[in-house]
């Protein structure tokens, strides 16, 4: 049977950006308004299988065993609508997608996401793409998730076309012993979701003074990462976290993420640091929960400390992750044969 | 005895800005960096009495009736070597300054002591200066005094000299009747003085854009005044308190005045005027305390809600205050003979 072999498995890991993509140069092909960088976290992966047919009316996906969202699905499936486009193909995908970290826990999946599904929908049609195509193509599904497919630390480069906005490895998983202990202060799911959100930053007066000065702010970013140097890491990572947020309660209507908790970390966490030279700085995504980016010799004592903030607060923690692989192929609730 | 004429005693009302004062073009001169607007307090005001003195070799200072920090008298010693310096004498100054909010409250006092002194010290040297002039000279106290001298809703100009940043009433107390009730979530000092902060505004990539759109926001905060528009109101005024934090937080060292229970305030005061229609909006100076500024009918609501929000907030309430006075003269450890 043909669809047998139209089948493939990929993991995919999430990243937390040190220098952030807020808002959108052109939203229908996300191509970001400047480049960003992060770091792939290691401890947080989407497995997703990928099954190509022929005999099916519309293509079907499950989350974590379950059926998704109308909104999930329709994402999904107009993600697999570009796919087909460009891979040449008019087969259903049955897509099983898998997180290995709690849905509720406000740590977003899309980049592990649309990074694992564009790698196994496209090694299930047993077409090879080079990263940067892989990349590429797992943009027009989540903008982040185009750094989820190269690994280490990742930057993304703005351009003005789909084949040039592509992420790729400044530095491998093993370059630096980086730990992201996340603070966990909210489970509950955002009101305002990012794809809306990078469509409001430019109506933030603020957003192109924070899109202008980004390449220096990254550049800076890349030499601390070359040379280790977390000083300089913690200054511009939080001070790039607080103009994306700044930009967001700026913009109209204005989109608050943080809550009193969120606040109680990053001061917290700034007191750690200059009053007591812990080597932690935080940063936050679009949503509640703070990141804190510790040497990995620290981590252990910012986990230690977040616990003692507040009950409210659950830890997540994560080493530098790799790059989007391709694992042998689970079937689920129907035989794998893969020969 | 000559002495005995030269005192005189003012009262001056604190304010809160709608549109706000964060930075100068010129710091000597506290000329701003953009026009501001705002409301008088009825209810926190500042009682100085002045008494110009042949016989003393410096200028001495109580403020509640007790010797002030050494940083407070060098700023009112700063204030009155300018004052001499205007106003032609060579006499120093007896200065007994009585707020009658608590000083540890959080509330911004500069803007009504400074108002306040600068009446009393001019009326104690027998001068008359127009409310422009006293205006003007207030400012060079601390820059929101400017507008602690005219009353009611008042504008305060922007200008490239010393005589024409000065403000002016745009409406009298009693053309529109709202309340500010002050959240007080913290009872602490300002770890970042205001002066200090103007200064580093320039250091945010933010501010010139927050700058350059400040006019139009005042032009509707003034439109939205003279309709007794809440809804306008309610939109421009915290946008504006949310440019002015953003600004702060993007300085360089950042400075966050907001606490967790500040944010906590700010969005319940969204909350209850979106879902529930009461009229209600949040601004905030710099620190954390949350002005929440009501239609006169919702105030006891406000005041209720914000009790029950949390146990560690304090109400202050107040309307709309008018202009600085001139008071019959209060000595205080020396007998008074004004005749």
């Amino acid at each position: 049977m043909a669809d047998t072999y139209n089948i493939a498995s990929a993991r995919a890991y999430s990243n937390i950006a040190f220098i952030k993509y807020w808002g959108n140069r052109d939203h229908l092909l996300r191509l970001p308004a400047n480049s960003s960088l992060s770091m792939n976290l290691s401890a947080l992966h989407t497995t997703t299988t990928v099954r190509w047919l022929a005999d099916m009316a519309v293509d079907s996906l499950t989350i974590n065993g379950e059926a998704p969202t109308v909104a999930a699905l329709r994402r999904v499936q107009a993600h697999l609508d570009m796919l087909r486009r460009r891979l040449g193909t008019t087969l259903r995908a049955q897509v099983d997608s898998r997180n290995n970290f709690p849905m509720g826990a406000g740590i977003a999946s899309s980049a592990s996401a649309f990074a694992a599904l564009t790698m196994a929908a496209v090694a299930a049609l047993h077409q090879q793409l080079s990263e940067r195509e892989l990349s590429a193509l797992a943009r027009l599904g989540s903008g982040s998730a185009a750094r989820s497919i190269p690994g280490g630390f990742v930057e993304w480069r703005f351009a003005n076309t789909h084949e040039d906005s592509t992420a790729e490895t400044i530095a491998p998983a093993d370059h630096w012993h980086l730990v992201d202990v996340i603070a966990i202060v909210s489970h509950q799911h955002k009101r305002v979701g990012s794809t809306a959100g990078h469509a409001s930053a430019s109506s933030s007066i603020f957003q192109s003074a924070r899109v202008e000065t980004a390449a220096a702010r990254l550049k800076e970013v890349k030499q601390s990462i070359a040379q280790r140097d977390f000083e300089l890491l913690a200054q511009v990572v939080e001070a790039d976290s607080n103009l994306m947020h700044a930009v967001m309660m700026t913009s109209r209507p204005p989109l608050f993420y943080w809550q009193p908790l969120t606040l109680a970390v990053m001061e917290a966490v700034r007191g750690w640091r200059e009053d007591e030279g812990l080597r932690v700085c935080y940063t936050l995504d679009a949503g509640p929960n703070v990141h804190c980016i510790c040497a990995a010799d620290d981590a252990q004592t910012v986990a230690d400390r977040l616990s003692d903030l507040s009950p409210d607060i659950d830890i997540l923690r994560s080493g530098v992750g790799g790059g989007a692989v391709l694992l042998p192929p689970v079937v689920r609730g129907r035989a794998a044969c893969t020969k």
